[in-house]
């Protein structure tokens, strides 16, 4: 035909899976819905689309920007979401009467944020939650970080650590530094450490939060804590003593450890580390949070992070629902897997194929593949009776 | 507070999954990526954003006008993905060098329409596509409806059966009517036959198609067809005798039948049953159509159909790519299955319920929680010590 063709292409910062990135990712997929089930999370799914004014402002000025947002046929202003956990609160404050709390749900789905993909940033991708909301009790705290363990282990990617803090040991300690006004501008220094180093902190400090010398060694000092868990809890016991925030932050994080180390065992205990420094952006988190670093990767960053929250859903609500949860990050993890040459090169999901020689013979091969089938072998049965060794050529190429 | 509070709600003709709702969804689906994988079909992901120009035009007016379609922040007029057939011809066009051909894949994933919600329709659905390209090999023929049968027994919804037909039968009748230029009209009055009968058929034909009684009652002759497969068969053959293309098509369903016969034991075999009235839409199937009804429910439709076409892709490339697919209806599946009462009203996916009786004991709840799922159980630990009877009560809500 000499019709004029349309440029088969994917817009800017979108992607097409083929079968050789998809598979990897439905096996992530998979373990997580595994794992976050055998704790009894349950599924729920939101719309991809919601009322503009549920997302505007939920995130940051940067989300807002990012949104995509349209008026829908109705004329209403409609918005992509831009992450699970807007959606969730939305949902929660909908639905409470219905679903009760404590309430225990994972949700994975696709995500839309118009990213400047000059930072190699896709601007569709998973996010991979769960969260436990409607309760303040410590076994959940404990619970997010079993399940990022069982999560990590599973998912085999080789060792990994779990960080985790607790939000009240910084707030205590700025607090007793008298520097609680200038709590965002400290958290913002300290956020600098990997980059600036002590002495650029200490800069920092001094010119933004008005911090003396002494102050500023003391901030510090919560970063440079090292020893056994037992020294860094005592450590932090001196550094907050005398401020309730701080002694409430400790005495939780040293619950948190017990509950841990009496449901994991050895060498499983030893992932997780307590890091004093670690604070999770500047005021949604209130209580523990949690990183997850790959040992042999740990340049990429947290692969997996969350944190217990005060209120998830005040916009929507008059109940205060308190919870605590994690996100996986899907994809950054599939990028170090692969860095890691931890993905195989297959592009089939079958573990047997079977040639087709001779065309009066078809019936058998699919008898003989049914019968694999039900012994539980993935089977895939070659549709015609061309040359061997193109179908040879094609089962190399599929990873057979 | 007395913050002004935001209306929590979903839009119009969207919903959200609860957990009762979300679990037998995510059985349905985890079932047909199981069965799609032990055929070798491969899972692929494409953008719910397209370029406008790839979506529009490709299904019918009123995909067209139900679009979901704006200007993205680049000023790219784009759309919202109305269905995965679309998408997988992009797909193949574009990356056709590198998947090769035969190219099976499947796609489980959400599509908009802004239909006109007062017909019960929802704006968001998730499609279910599994599709084998690039080969015209009778194989695949018969295997999509073996993929069809395993679909539905392993998703237990009772009995079913599976309608089978070849396009070409129709085709080749109407031709040797001499009505070749009358098809659609003739199409479209068949397509009545349920809802008119056949003297209305018969005077719509005569109306639209010009045809004469002698005509009418060759072409009600097909939907009348009777008996055994052997029987039916040797009816076509009479029906289309001296039609080349009448008569490729009965031979092609006799090949298909006999492969389904070589690969399907007794009872399964009887579930497969040629319907010589079937046609499937007007013109985008050209061999084996098929749809699937639930013998408890035949009133809802075909929950799972599809068929053969001539080229897929020929609005992107020259190669020119046969195929056959066909597309589970989730949603209308479990509409069904609510309807039969096949789907227990539970929220939770754990099986283990433990309750939280005393603080102090916290780490041996964990730890027996712990050992349970190691033995491959789901275990939901209560979060908090809080009164029994209030713990009861949640476990029986969530359906322990």
């Amino acid at each position: 035909m000499s019709q004029q063709k349309i440029h088969p292409r994917t817009l800017k910062g979108f992607r097409d899976y083929l079968p050789e990135a998809m598979l990897p990712r439905e096996r992530i997929m998979e373990t997580a819905r595994r794992v976050f089930r055998s704790y009894g999370f349950s599924p729920i799914d939101t719309p991809a689309l919601e009322y503009l004014e549920i997302l505007l402002g939920k995130g940051s000025a940067e989300t807002d920007r990012q949104l995509y947002r349209f008026q829908d046929h109705g004329g209403r202003d409609v918005g992509l979401r831009f992450d699970l956990t807007v959606p969730l609160a939305r949902f929660a404050a909908q639905h409470l009467g219905e679903i009760g709390t404590p309430f225990k749900r994972y949700q994975i789905a696709t995500v839309w944020r118009g990213e400047n993909t000059q930072r190699g940033r896709y601007r569709e991708f998973m996010q991979c939650d769960f969260d436990t909301i409607g309760t303040t009790g410590v076994a959940s705290d404990i619970e997010t970080i079993l399940v990022v363990n069982d999560l990590l282990s599973e998912l085999r990617v080789g060792g990994f650590q779990i960080h985790i803090n607790h939000r009240g040991i910084l707030s205590g300690l700025i607090e007793k530094l008298g520097l609680a006004e200038k709590t965002v501008e400290v958290l913002r220094a300290l956020d600098k450490l990997g980059k600036i180093g002590p002495e650029g902190v200490a800069e920092e400090l001094s010119r933004t939060a008005g911090s003396t010398a002494a102050q500023n060694e003391k901030l510090l000092e919560l970063s440079s804590l090292d020893g056994s868990h037992a020294e860094i809890m005592s450590e932090l016991d001196t550094l907050v003593a005398g401020n309730e925030v701080g002694e409430t932050g400790v005495s939780r994080l040293r619950e948190i450890l017990a509950g841990v180390g009496a449901a994991l065992a050895q060498p499983a205990v030893d992932r997780v580390r307590v890091e004093p420094s670690i604070a999770r952006g500047l005021d949604y988190y209130t209580g523990l949070v949690l990183e997850t670093t790959l040992e042999d990767l740990p340049d990429i960053g947290s692969v997996c992070s969350g944190g217990r929250y005060d209120n998830l859903a005040e916009l929507y609500t008059k109940e205060h629902l308190p919870g605590i949860g994690a996100s996986l990050g899907l994809d950054r993890l599939l990028a170090a897997m692969e860095t890691l040459n931890l993905i195989e090169p297959v592009r089939t999901p079958a573990e047997v194929f079977v040639p087709f020689f001779a065309a009066t013979r078809l019936g058998d091969y699919l008898r003989l593949a049914a019968e694999l089938r039900s012994a539980g072998l993935g089977v895939e049965v070659y549709p015609e009776p061309k040359k061997l060794g193109k179908q040879v050529q094609y089962a190399d190429k599929r990873g057979f």
